[in-house]
């Protein structure tokens, strides 16, 4: 008995793809693939690029998108560095559009806090044009916006070959840069995450400063503002943030781990394909397609590894 | 000087679209539309088909999909009439997807909740096929999931023309029944709606009970729960049902008036167009463009008009 089962498992270990009668038209989980990604397929992002913020809930780990918005990231390293976030709050939660903190007294300049050395004014950084080449992984799903899509070191992006331009995609955990109607009036000092369906038509008229990459259960959970766009009509409503760090800043025994998977690795192609196709005892008729937005990026800690 | 405005006034009353410089450029803002629409585009839903489920933090209204799951509205205006989810539980928030509602002993078949004359099991309704013919104004803004979208009746509807099925499209807001793993399990017994971007991938693979017209700002801010798949680890976390009642069983003094924008009149083809296109002060970069998912259909309260 013995024998015949070890000559099984012989004849099984030959095949690449044993057809096994039910799990042979199962996709795999998330899990299992992840659990077989090569230490090269994760990367840790560079600490100058990584905020923690830190709200009474918990810390939510934002990683800048240097690449895409350089400008901001400065203007934003600044602000953070002269303390300007510590004791600002979340000011606005518009149910199925954004989380917005900042000043609760930006807009009056009477009262409004200094943003120090910061500026307080910037050349906007909407699209990326031309110029030097980024990494691009695409996703041959098709999108309703744009002529392409796909990821750049983590980021969704959106592109318009034909005209040479490229920005990162509102998604939900987007991290943009509030600003007033001017164009340029966008300094980072007051920032906004994607809590809803990726409101994609914000995509080239803001400057989108990053994403959340740990912690968004945080921001999407607040109650919703009374007033029309999402403002808290009840300033005890407002949440206070306790601090805002760049991780390069935190010593690096009281930094949180975090690996995030390459958008570029065989991994994660094999993870948005189980998605896009995902068949299993539950899903019976797999979607066969997938949108930008619905593709999630695994972070891991990698102590826990 | 007087007869001069007057005249001038006269003369841009005879034009259809006067051409004011700034203005010609701006796209009309919803509230603008809204309020010309006729009283006609309006209409009144159903009150055998609108629920009211009262939370502690206010009222939910879900509009049920009577012409699309026929058989599992009427399971669910059983189970609400013999006051089964009356003290059932919000059990599971799972962020950037659902908030989930039953009997939190529900899979224990020893401790879980007479469903009463309901029925336990239902022939799945996942999709539309062939047969009678339903309302649908398309939208020319193409899909990532299907080969053609629009709306029924107010429901976001995707569908597939050549296998002659149609099927409610899990948009922000979709209500849908939960179920195991057999298609045939899902009795309306609990139920969830969506609170994230659009898991279009769980369209034709559950049933759409309907969709929240009013109230999701409740649904989508309870903290996310602590399980892998967002259930409450702690049974304190989970908040109370009050009741949930079928509003035609209501006195008419105590219903809460809601009318809901016709989707297929002039005033929603201009409001989506609005949206598509928006243009003002703000919004420099029209999208061009809108995913069915990112339209929300007006509602208004008809006592305030």
């Amino acid at each position: 008995m013995l024998a015949r089962t070890c000559l099984a498992l012989a004849l099984a270990a030959a095949v690449a793809l044993p057809a096994l009668a039910d799990d042979a038209k199962k996709s795999p989980t998330p899990k299992e693939l992840l659990a077989k990604a090569a230490p090269t397929e994760w990367r840790t992002p560079d600490p100058q690029n990584l905020v923690y913020m830190d709200l009474p809930q918990g810390r939510v780990i934002i990683e800048l998108a240097q690449d895409w918005t350089p400008a901001h990231a400065a203007n934003i390293r600044t602000l953070i560095r002269e303390h300007y976030f510590d004791g600002t709050q979340v000011i606005r939660v518009q149910d199925n559009f954004v989380t917005q903190w900042g000043d609760a007294d930006g807009d009056d300049k009477k009262k409004a806090k200094s943003i120090g050395t910061a500026k307080e004014t910037l050349t906007p950084e909407f699209t990326r044009k031309g110029g030097k080449a980024y990494p691009f992984t695409k996703l041959d799903d098709g999108d309703v916006y744009a002529p392409e899509v796909g990821f750049s070191d983590g980021f969704p992006v959106a592109r318009d070959p034909k005209a040479g331009e490229a920005w990162i995609a509102h998604c939900y955990g987007t991290v943009g840069v509030a600003r007033d109607t001017g164009a340029e009036t966008g300094n980072g000092s007051s920032l906004y995450a994607i809590i809803g369906q990726a409101p994609r038509n914000l995509d080239r008229n803001l400057a989108v400063a990053g994403k959340v990459i740990k912690g968004m259960e945080f921001l999407s959970a607040y109650p919703r503002g009374g007033e029309p766009m999402g403002f808290y009509d009840k300033p005890e409503q407002r949440v206070t943030i306790k601090s805002v760090r760049i991780a390069a800043d935190v010593p690096e025994a009281e930094r949180t781990p975090i690996q995030v998977l390459r958008t570029d690795s065989k991994t994660f192609a094999a993870v948005v394909d189980a998605k896009r196709n995902r068949r299993d005892d539950f899903y019976t008729r797999p979607a066969g397609k997938i949108d930008l937005c619905n593709i999630s990026v695994p972070v891991r800690d990698p102590s826990k590894k």
